[in-house]
Order: structure tokens, then C-alpha cells, then sequence
């Protein structure tokens, strides 16, 4: 049995979701309230998580040609102005240096909030010709916001995140580019977090500032709420005219740039909290988890069992798993509901009666199945089983995403859905930026995106009335 | 032959040195100078470097028991200012935040310029008891210093680095992390970086604000100066008497902890660049090289040829090499030149005529020594040239180091060696701040390190003439 001393101090998700997610957060030991308001400290199991995720990120980013850089974390003021849309929608959020090495400075310099602006700056020295393009470049960095009210992963005035900027010599190529970037943002969130998301476009409201196209991936958290996962933006030649990015082409033609950016964040371990967590803690999907399996020894004092688990240990470690053996000196009981609030896939007990049936007994945490396996067959059992929760936790994820999307042809039945059911509403929509703030205003929903797969769920705008262009996904959102 | 447009525009060493490190610099690539006075944006080709000097790092840090984690980037003046000789270090470099989301703040915030405070800070909420001893954290971020004067990669406002903080039940264990720590640095350095160093101990005056003890690894640069590569601090129990982080022993008493820290910035591009380059260009190791291996095809018009170069790139990379072939529509002699600035160890030509033969023409960056190796040996041969290349450079650069390692017994022979024959000058010392102060004063020289390894050159202090207490390796540095 797992020990309640633990699991107690975890809120039920029922009771209250924001309390269940913050006692997870702190109980897993993920991050830490630091003594800078707003800023958070991710903790070495946190952190463990994020380089798991840089390192799928990244791999599939060099796979398609992206090359690494570090641009200055500061930005001058001037330098952030020179796009108009962008400077209005960042310039509220940021904060200030105005003093360095203790003299006041003449231009004030901003702690990037983003780095449009740099690279855009940066381009524009490089790129001279067509052979200097494309350009797809990527910084893994942190960026500051000044957030009003905050919350671990999901909203802190300082985060961790990967921006690609890329220029390109045709609208098609940044195009394809933005849309490149978007499928890879998916598959990791499928493939590797085992969340499954909805892909398309923003609106207009909903765009990134200065940007001419928005795609988004978004999930549905347990509570019913949406989550963005990752943007990428197409900036079409806006951008590159504003720092006069151009090159001279084939056809001896001076030409402007096609430029795109896009990001992902720590907020995806935000997200693999309230997808998959439940009130034991969190629960992470094998192939992000930074230890897969713990073997937990039982009567560890009784000769050969410790030397038995550090055994499994190393041939699961041989086979390619990551693996820790806890022998601290807590309980058995105290010890499992540890590898549970901190989401350990597999938890292997092993004790001196397994020793001797030669066996071990494997307990899935999205499950809490048992399974005996010989020695003999661990490696290989261990694998299969990883594979299986894996997808499990997809499949559970997606059948969660599925019974909390819903559709809607008026107004009563979409604000009743919104109330009560949660999730996503499906509705149609004429285009108008007047009916999206009304909905707003009625309901607290936002549009979540205009998805790629679209369906017709009725002629007319669920708002007005009017005939309709597009389906949205809607949404409340973190 | 190497195509001499791209070569002439290098400044020749023994011209200019800051020039040719400037030119080289630029001409492969490495930085970009910003928009952003002071602060310099790392290219690519810069860049890939740092992603593998992170990951040799990386790696040894983790199989030392290293967990990563983040801290915020800013730092409340309250916090700085806990410790006494830490914030009179630095508090004159810092830059500040004074305003965030069109608010003046309520106090200050610097942009971290190091993170003892936090990181100290940080264990004061963690540790409580023995049994959260050692906490063994590090974190990959950049810090800003506010430089008057800077160059790319060896003094500027912004660095990238690693920082590691540690806290640890004793003293013995923290001396022995602190030393753990250098000696993986002075792994990195010589057995990754070809770069020799002396490893030792910071004088008081040399030593980190707030430490104990410094400890440090010296190279030498191509003009004699030396460069601190690594240090590595052991704060004793200050740190955690100021930030209070005080731990429950077994034996049910409350003690502080012993606190250290170890970093290692990008600067050691800068020494890559002043310890193996030439007239030429970079030259870089091969264990540390993003691309070991150019292949220019020649005549590759041919049919066959091109075809022929991706058929060895994909060959090469099967056996682990990092390799691309240079396809451009430039001349093989603007690309052999290419090859050089840019570093590359090891060049493969190949055209019709070898085709014809069997076999490929390696050319060594370090020496441009060609040799001829049949298309069946060419992996193997590859390997074998590629270690003999990074031993070589190890080599050359260990000789010149000892070349220029000079030993003084007075005053007149040391002025004399500095001015002269440069390098490091090994001479005795009484062990007082005045005699250090002198030789600055006097020579322009600092204290590199007292070495591990002491050896007696004389009797007596080479300033003061009283008796010695210490050979101290002195020089100009970076």
C-alpha cells in the first residue's frame, strides 16, 4: 500500500483543481516560490523534465536543418519599436534596465520578452544575396513578461523556451516553413508527452503581435480548460521591410525577406501535469519521464536484496531504460507513494520471497496494475510495458479530448456547454472581430483556433446569425 | 591551393594580434557584433562550438552526481547585498532593472551577474536535514557584467556559462568537490580542447569575492598572455552563515552548511581560437570540431564526382564522424581556404582522377600535410588521422607552453623576461599583498596561480627579497 502521509498532503483535484495543481507542483518537487516575485526556481526533477523535452525538440530541429545561435538578452529600446504591431503588444509587459555598471543609461534597454527584433536586426547584416538564404536559426533561452498574477510553468514573469526565426527568399518557403515547425510541435506532444492536440489557425484577435499568420497546437487540461502548446508564426515581408531585410536575388532584383518564428515553453510541463496527473501526483508518460523505472527493494536489510536490485538496475540500465534503485531509509509504503506523486511510470519491489520465486513484481502508475515477471524476462517484459502505458496515456488523453469537445449551433447551447460541460465547443463562425469579443464578454470563451480539419456544423454564425466563413475550436484558456 | 582572397583579409599575427583575433573571429563566423553595445551575437558556426563544450561538460558533470536546474535572472538588491565581500565585488558591474509593466519597482532588481544569492537563497528553503546534504546543482544560463571595454567571446557584457553551486555537510567534502570539479575542467581542457593548462590556487588578492579558497586553471595564448580558463571556489561556511542554511546533523545538532561554486563561460572559444590558430584562420581540435571532415569535391561537374563525395559523407558519418561536403558553386580554391578559416580538421578532396584510382586526397588542417588513402581504408584511416591531429595540437601547444614558461630569481631578470620573451614567469613569493601590488605596479603582471605543483627556485620573495613562502606562476592575462 502506498503510504497516505504523502498523498494527503495533496488536495483532490474534485475539490479544487488550481489547489490539486500547485500541492502537485510543490510535492513533486518541481519548482520552487523563489524570493524574486513572480519568478519561479525549477528544481532538478523539473528541470530533468524540460531537458528531455530540448532534447526532442532539438533533434528533430537539426533534422530539419535548424542551427543553434545566442542572441544579447537585451533590447533597445529603439530597436523594439521599429515594428509597430509588435512593439504594441510587447511594450505594456516588459521590464526595464536603465542603470548599468552604476551609471544611468542613455537608452533604455528591455529584457527580451521575445526576439523578433534581434534577429530581424541580425538579418539584416547577414543577408545579402540569395545564397545567404534561408536562414533557420534557433536560440534555447528565458524571456521575461511582467505577468500580474502567476503560476508555476503556466504564467511566471520568466520562462524557459526555444524561438526559431528563419527568413526565407519566397512567401512559400516561410509559409511552408511555419507550418514544418507546427507539425513537429505536434508530434512531440503526441509522441512524446502523450498529448493530443488540435491543430490550426488563430484569428485575428488571438494572432501574435505583428505576425500575418498564427498556427497554434492546443490541448484540453482535466479541469476542462484549454492550453496553447506551441505557436508558429508566419510574418510574411512586414517585418523584414520594417529592418529593410533584403537580398539581391538571382535576377539581380533587390527583394524583401519572408521571415517566421516559433516557440515552445516550460509551460508543456504545465500541461503534462493536468493532462495526465491525478491525485496521487503526477504521471509521466515514459518517453519524457527522466526516470522510468524505480525499483523499490522490500526488507532491503535481508542479505542479497539490495545487491539484487542494483542488479535489475544495471541490466535495465544496460537495456537502454533509465533507472534508479530507491534505497534510502523510508518505508516500502513511504517509497511508493513517492515514486507516485513524482510520476515514475514503473515501480519495480522486489523483496527477499520474489528473490527467491525468482520474480519481480511490476506496478504501472497510470494504472496501478501488478504484474510478475522472471528475472529472466524483465528487459524485454519492461519494455513492452513502458510501450504500453505510453500509449495508454495517449489513448486516455485523446478519449478525454473527445467526451470534452462538443458542438454547438446557438448561443444557449453553447454558454449551457460552456457551464457545464467544459471543454471545447465546435461552432461556426461569420469572421467578425465583434462576434468573437461578444462571446467573450457572454461566456469568458475564447477562440482556441481555426483547426485545419474542418467540419460544417451549421450554415450560420453561432453569434450573429450571419453566414459563416469558418469552425472554431472555443474555449476558456490558461 | 588554398584561394588567398578570403586568407588576405586575416591580419597576420605577428602583425597585430588583437587584429588577427578580430578577423578571425569574423571570418568564420563565430560572432556578430549587435545592435546592442557591448553585446555579441553568437553565429552558428560559434555557437555549435559551445553545444559541444556543453555537452563534454554536461556529461561529466552528470556521472559526478551534477543535477541541472534554473534560478530566476534577476536578483533583488536585498539579496545581493547579504553577503559582505560578494556584493563589493560586484555590485559595481551590475546592470538594474528598475521598472516592469510601466511600473517603477520597489526595489531594484539586478540581472544576475553570478547566483551564489539565489542558489543560497534557494538551500535555505530545502535544506533542512542531513539527509537533503549534499545538494549538488548546477545551472546553463548567461550573465551580464557591465565591461567598459569588450571582445568577442574574452570580455563582454553578456557570457554564456555554466554555474555550479553546491552545499555539503562538511568542509572536507566541499574542498573535495571544489577540487573534483577543476580537475574535470582541466579534462575538458587538455584532453578535449588540446589546450594545456597549470592548475592552482588564486592568491587572496586574485581569489572570487567571498571565497575561501579559488582554485583555477591558466593557459597560455598564442602572444604570451595567459588566460584563466576555469575557476572553481570554496565559500567554507560564510555564504551559508549570511543566508542562514543551516542543517539538522545525526548527532541532533544544528550546523551550517559548506558551500561551492564552479563555472565555465564561452570565453573558451576565445582561448581555442588564441592557442591553435593561425595565419590562416581557427584550427580546432577534432574531438570538439562541429565538422570534422570538409569533402570538396573538385571538378564536380563530372558525372560522378558529387555523387561520389555524398557517397563518403554517408560512409564517414556511419562510423560517427561529423562531416559535410561543400557542394557550393565556389571554387575548390575558395573552398580549401574556407576549410581553414573556418577550423576544419581535416579536408578530403576528391575528383575524377582519384575516382579513377580508388582512392581520396586528406589534407590536416593543422599541418597541411596530404595524404593519399584508398576509398577501402578511408574510415579507418579517417579515425587514426583524427586522433593523431588532436594529439599533435595537444603537443605543439604543450611545448610552446613550455617554452615560454621562464623561471626568475630577482627583480631585474623578471621585468626583463615579461618584456622580452612573455609567457608565464615562475618566481617566488613571501605570500603579502604588497609584493603583488609592486609587480603589477612595476611589470604589468598578475598572479596566475600558485600550482599544485611547487617547485624551489630560490630562497627568497622576488620583490621583497624576505623569506618565501610560494612559487607562484606570474603574467599578463586576459
Amino acid at each position: 500500500m502506498a503510504d497516505k502521509k504523502l498523498v494527503e498532503q495533496i488536495t483532490p483535484m474534485g475539490e479544487d483543481f488550481a489547489q490539486w495543481y500547485t500541492d502537485v507542483v510543490k510535492k513533486a518537487e518541481l519548482t520552487d516560490y523563489s524570493s524574486v516575485k513572480g519568478f519561479m526556481v525549477i528544481r532538478p526533477a523539473g528541470y530533468a523534465i524540460w531537458e528531455n523535452i530540448m532534447h526532442e525538440l532539438d533533434q528533430r530541429f537539426k533534422a530539419s536543418g535548424v542551427e543553434n545561435v545566442a542572441m544579447p538578452m537585451l533590447i533597445p529600446e529603439s530597436l523594439l519599436q521599429k515594428e509597430k504591431d509588435h512593439v504594441e503588444g510587447f511594450a505594456p509587459e516588459v521590464a526595464w534596465v536603465t542603470e548599468g555598471g552604476q551609471k544611468k543609461l542613455e537608452e533604455r534597454l528591455c529584457v527580451r520578452p521575445t526576439s523578433e527584433t534581434l534577429f530581424c536586426d541580425y538579418f539584416s547584416k547577414v543577408v545579402k544575396s540569395y545564397r545567404d538564404l534561408p536562414q533557420i536559426l534557433n536560440q534555447w533561452v528565458s524571456v521575461v513578461r511582467w505577468e500580474k498574477t502567476t503560476r508555476p510553468f503556466l504564467r511566471t514573469r520568466e520562462f524557459l523556451w526555444q524561438e526559431g526565426h528563419t527568413v526565407h527568399a519566397t512567401a512559400e518557403q516561410a509559409e511552408e516553413r511555419t507550418k514544418l515547425m507546427l507539425e513537429i510541435y505536434a508530434d512531440i506532444s503526441e509522441n512524446v508527452l502523450a498529448i493530443p492536440v488540435v491543430k490550426g489557425q488563430k484569428t485575428e484577435k488571438e494572432k501574435f503581435a505583428g505576425a500575418v499568420a498564427t498556427y497554434t497546437i492546443e490541448a484540453l487540461m482535466h479541469d476542462g480548460q484549454a492550453l496553447q502548446c506551441a505557436t508558429s508564426h508566419n510574418f510574411g515581408a512586414d517585418f523584414a521591410k520594417a529592418f529593410n531585410v533584403q537580398f539581391l536575388d538571382k535576377d539581380n532584383q533587390l527583394k524583401p525577406v519572408y521571415e517566421t518564428s516559433w516557440g515552445m515553453t516550460t509551460r508543456m510541463i504545465g500541461a503534462l501535469i493536468m493532462v495526465h496527473g491525478d491525485d496521487s501526483g503526477l504521471k509521466l508518460p515514459p518517453r519524457i519521464a527522466p526516470t522510468q523505472i524505480c525499483i523499490v527493494p522490500i526488507q532491503q536489510k535481508k542479505e542479497g536484496v539490495l545487491e539484487k536490485a542494483y542488479e535489475l538496475r544495471d541490466q535495465l540500465r544496460k537495456s537502454g531504460f533509465r533507472v534508479k534503485v530507491d534505497d534510502g531509509d523510508k518505508s516500502p509504503g513511504f517509497k511508493f507513494a513517492d515514486c507516485e506523486v513524482r510520476g515514475i511510470p514503473l515501480r519495480i519491489e522486489v523483496g527477499p520471497k520474489d528473490i527467491e520465486a525468482g520474480h519481480a513484481v511490476l506496478v504501472r502508475r497510470d494504472t496501478r496494475e501488478k504484474i510478475q515477471v522472471s528475472f529472466d524476462e524483465l528487459a524485454e517484459e519492461t519494455g513492452k510495458l513502458l510501450e504500453q502505458i505510453q500509449q495508454d496515456m495517449y489513448d486516455r488523453a485523446k478519449t478525454f479530448l473527445e467526451e470534452h469537445t462538443s458542438s454547438a449551433t446557438n448561443m444557449d447551447e453553447l454558454v449551457d456547454i460552456v457551464n457545464t460541460k467544459r471543454g471545447f465547443v465546435k461552432a461556426m463562425w461569420c469572421g467578425c472581430r465583434e462576434c468573437e469579443d461578444k462571446l467573450k464578454e457572454m461566456s469568458g470563451i475564447t477562440s482556441r483556433c481555426i483547426p485545419f480539419e474542418q467540419e460544417s456544423i451549421s450554415d450560420t454564425c453561432v453569434v450573429c446569425g450571419k453566414p459563416a466563413t469558418k469552425m472554431v475550436y472555443w474555449g476558456r484558456a490558461y
